[in-house]
């Protein structure tokens, strides 16, 4: 299996690759105001495999004869470090979990199929021998959707998807492309880009994170505004079930009842396993340009947000950080080692000085992108057009520089996590969307629900948001949050503050995830988001469709 | 219920309006050479009622003690006429055993609930009765959605939701109001145009169905390019249930699994009775403009259109009438009596003459319209960025005077089928949607089967067509078909002529039906369309919601 790429054991992302913050001047000091966490450097390159105390695996020799006969001995696996690999996800829960060795079930065995025959042959053996599978892309979610539930008794398999890695064809005439579900985002857009064309779904989890992984928990990218959600961009897929296939064909749009293809993504692997997508591309852009603002207040901001929206002009995304996120985004600027960094420095403070004239509070300011793809005049005219709109709303126009910097680190954010970790410090994040007369709402109380969790817990902790993905409705917030853990007691402080503002979406109107399906981790408030009968519906489907329940038992509702 | 607006029990739409062809001095002609038909002038302003056989009600005086208990003695109804008007929707066979007073089953008792607790203990009492429920929006189905099945000896309620007509409420912030689900389009629309916005959702049916009917059918509005299918445009709704009632909050987006919206959108009453939903609503555009376009081919046309959306020019709507259609068009234009319209009249000879200069085969051509809405300066623009892409592919511009025609004339058409029944000729339709790449093969594949099935039967006959519902990957092609049938054996040749149509699209890669639903009429290419393992799904859902087959048992899926 060396040819499937994974991530780290113990972390987010390739060994190798961390958050670095001693290039970052600002940083550390503003950590310590923040949390009140004095920094260390890094220690942790490595987190020796040798430590882990991995149950063994209970997969019986007849079930393993069955799997090797089907994907062949060297795609089948029982190898420790593999099964936990396997074994979560990588929410801060699960983290800690890991590197505790804190594994209730881990899988049994890992196979990875090479076809859809294989996969489906594999799901006939999990009804008939009563096994669970547990369908794995990149090993991403964050919502705790594939990790088993701790009273499991029956052997579990990580079905690894990795081998079903091709772009299969393009439908230049349409904009379609057929794709095999298990390919990573990096080298999907590879075999797209190849061709001139791309799938512009880029969430944060891009390079770690699988096409039928988004499918399959309703994922959205950073530049959904232009590319559409997942549940937009799918238009066709193939679900094998231990039944049979569900085949449905690409169609622009159908009128034939219930949407099963909504029904398909956001299932989590409990209706099935997803094989093979027609999606949505689209010619890569002629340019692309990210412009940054900076508005006075919040508040001003998102109505502009929404101004861009109600005059439709064609972005590919627009992004707020309040301003805390503000401050934190400032304070992970790289020290400047070049002549044109430090003139760009200067021209910041320049800026500063004159914000501080014109009168505004630089605490309460807000950072803004936008991005703008097309032809050259395309650009033009609508940066024109957002500019107007932001400037009405008091926002400076920053330029290119910032937009470029914000583009360039756009994935580099969850390894912050695993670097806070090992300073006992959780970095975490919640998201949500709503109506916009009700995201100033959604804000404020996410930031109260937070502070009354840390002073519940007796501690002082951080918090900071940004608006991003449109609609004509309404966008997502995403929060993101920090404190120091206890470490006698990690988990249930966890749940504490994580749960405080879970809940404060879901008083406010808003739902308990934009974009990072449900899991387990969200569950508590599925029959306050869809209601109690709307649960019942969903879980009548999932009883209906897996009688035995060996398909990822327990996710999203159970 | 004098307040409850409904149709003609024999036909389209409200008594004293119909179809006439003697101000449409090419009409009589083209239908003379088209399907061999002399017409007659209309005789039939009415169908006396007393003429109709109506099958007595059996619904038990037990039952409709119940039900005026919950809705009141005078929202319980038993005559004979309400009870034909709620037997069926308005397909060609629904309209022609109507007129033969061919009813295997219809409706024992109509009730009207006025409120969202009525409909739930209706519901409640029809589990409990074990009677069938059908929910009844304006009755435009023409997929028979609404008729109950032949065989069925349980008490049947039509459960007509008229009296919930009411927009609750518009958050002007969000774009977005709260609509009961009964009102009808042109009601709604008014109370939403009094303050200012607009659905923008105009399918063909408009004046005669209902915001919950397009929900439950999934329906599409000519002007979806803009606003979106319905599933696009419902953000929230209410589905009341025997069990309880489904609460989707609004929300622009969610990741919270399988998308019950989208399992209650097309479910055609299965689930349950749609009382309320949460719509994207639009300010009222500035400016709206239809523009008109000659292209010397169908394939010239549909590659231009595709352009349109390759280059995302934001149109309203983009339609194109392939060469017979135009023909069409062109014979139900109004002889001129105005100066004016003498003068236009001058001016499409001149244009003929020119067309007929540069080598165009004048039965090849196709009439195009393009839509436009926004601030003048937006439609100046995209009315440029289209005719320049128009003419790269050979267009005339013909200008908005054709185009305001097609706009004053759009809802209409449904009427020309009570006037060709009388002169026994069936005029009806089917639509579909594929990807671009497909369409040409499509609309070339549903040609050749409807000849056949003409020749099989050995009888000439019409076809024609357009496109309409434009998106990124293909459209919608939307076909009009006519012939004389025969009094014997009507319902059998229409079977044969309809299923060649629908097979070929399914065999051409192309969908049962794009917005029309499913109902009854399209079931049997369900598992063709979104394969046996996709049905097998879907019945499991409707079996798990509602195991006494109490809630429109039979549509859909069965």
């Amino acid at each position: 299996m060396a040819h499937v790429k994974h991530q780290k054991w113990w972390g987010w992302g390739e060994e190798g690759v961390f958050f670095d913050y001693r290039n970052k001047p600002a940083f550390a000091p503003f950590v310590k105001e923040a949390i009140g966490v004095s920094l260390r450097p890094r220690q942790r390159d490595t987190v020796d495999f040798a430590t882990v105390q991995v149950p063994a695996s209970t997969a019986s020799e007849d079930v393993l004869a069955r799997l090797r006969g089907i994907s062949g001995p060297e795609n089948v696996s029982l190898d420790d470090e593999l099964r936990i690999v396997h074994w979560a996800g990588k929410s801060v829960l699960e983290l800690m979990q890991t590197l505790r060795s804190d594994f209730a079930r881990v899988p049994d065995v890992v196979v990875y199929p090479g076809s859809e025959d294989e996969v489906a042959e594999i799901l006939r053996t999990a009804v008939a021998q009563d096994l669970v599978v547990i369908p794995f892309g990149g090993g991403s979610s964050i919502s705790r959707s594939l990790q088993p539930a701790p009273e499991e008794t029956r052997c579990i398999v990580s079905l690894d998807m990795g081998r079903l890695n091709k772009v299969l064809e393009i439908d230049e005439t349409s904009g379609l492309a057929t794709i095999q579900a298990g390919v990573l985002g990096p080298d999907m857009e590879d075999q797209l880009n190849a061709r001139g064309w791309t799938l512009g779904h880029f969430p944060d989890s891009f390079a770690y994170s699988t096409l039928g992984g988004w499918a399959a928990t309703r994922s959205s990218g950073m530049q959904s505004d232009k590319y559409g959600d997942i549940a937009d961009i799918v238009r066709g897929l193939r679900l094998v079930r231990p039944s049979g296939t569900v085949v449905l064909r690409p169609l622009p749009s159908t009128s034939t009842g219930p949407s099963l293809r909504e029904m398909v993504i956001g299932s989590e692997g409990r209706l099935g396993v997803i094989t093979e997508l027609t999606v949505h591309v689209h010619r890569l852009p002629q340019e692309h340009e990210v412009i940054a603002y900076m508005f006075p207040t919040w508040q001003q901001a998102l109505t502009a947000v929404r101004r861009y929206t109600e005059a439709e002009i064609p972005l590919t995304f627009a992004r707020i950080s309040d301003a805390h996120e503000t401050a934190f985004s400032l304070a992970t600027q790289k020290a400047s080692t070049s002549v044109k960094g430090k003139l760009a420095a200067k021209g910041q403070d320049a800026l500063w000085a004159v914000m501080r004239r014109r009168g505004w509070d630089t605490d309460a300011m807000c950072i803004s992108y936008a991005c703008f793809e097309g032809s050259a005049k395309d650009v033009a005219e609508r940066k024109k057009a957002v500019a107007r709109i932001a400037k009405a709303h008091g926002a400076v126009v920053l330029g290119s520089g910032p937009g470029a910097l914000y583009d360039q680190k756009k994935f580099d954010t969850p390894h912050l996590r695993d670097f806070l970790l090992e300073q006992n410090t959780v970095g975490d994040v919640s998201e949500t969307a709503a109506p916009w007369s009700k995201l100033t709402t959604v804000h404020k109380n996410a930031y109260d629900a937070v502070q009354r969790a840390y002073a519940q817990l007796g501690k002082s902790g951080w918090i900071m948001s940004h608006m991003s993905h449109s609609y004509h409705s309404g966008a997502c917030l995403y929060f993101t949050f920090a404190y120091v853990f206890d470490e006698e007691n990690p988990y249930e402080e966890y749940q504490v503050v994580k749960s405080a503002i879970q809940q404060s979406f879901i008083d406010s109107g808003a739902t308990l995830s934009h974009h990072h399906g449900v899991g387990v981790e969200h569950q508590p408030w599925m029959e306050q988001d869809v209601s109690p009968e709307g649960v019942a519906l969903m879980k009548g489907l999932f009883q209906v469709a897996d009688p035995g329940g060996n398909l990822n038992p327990g996710k999203v509702v159970s």
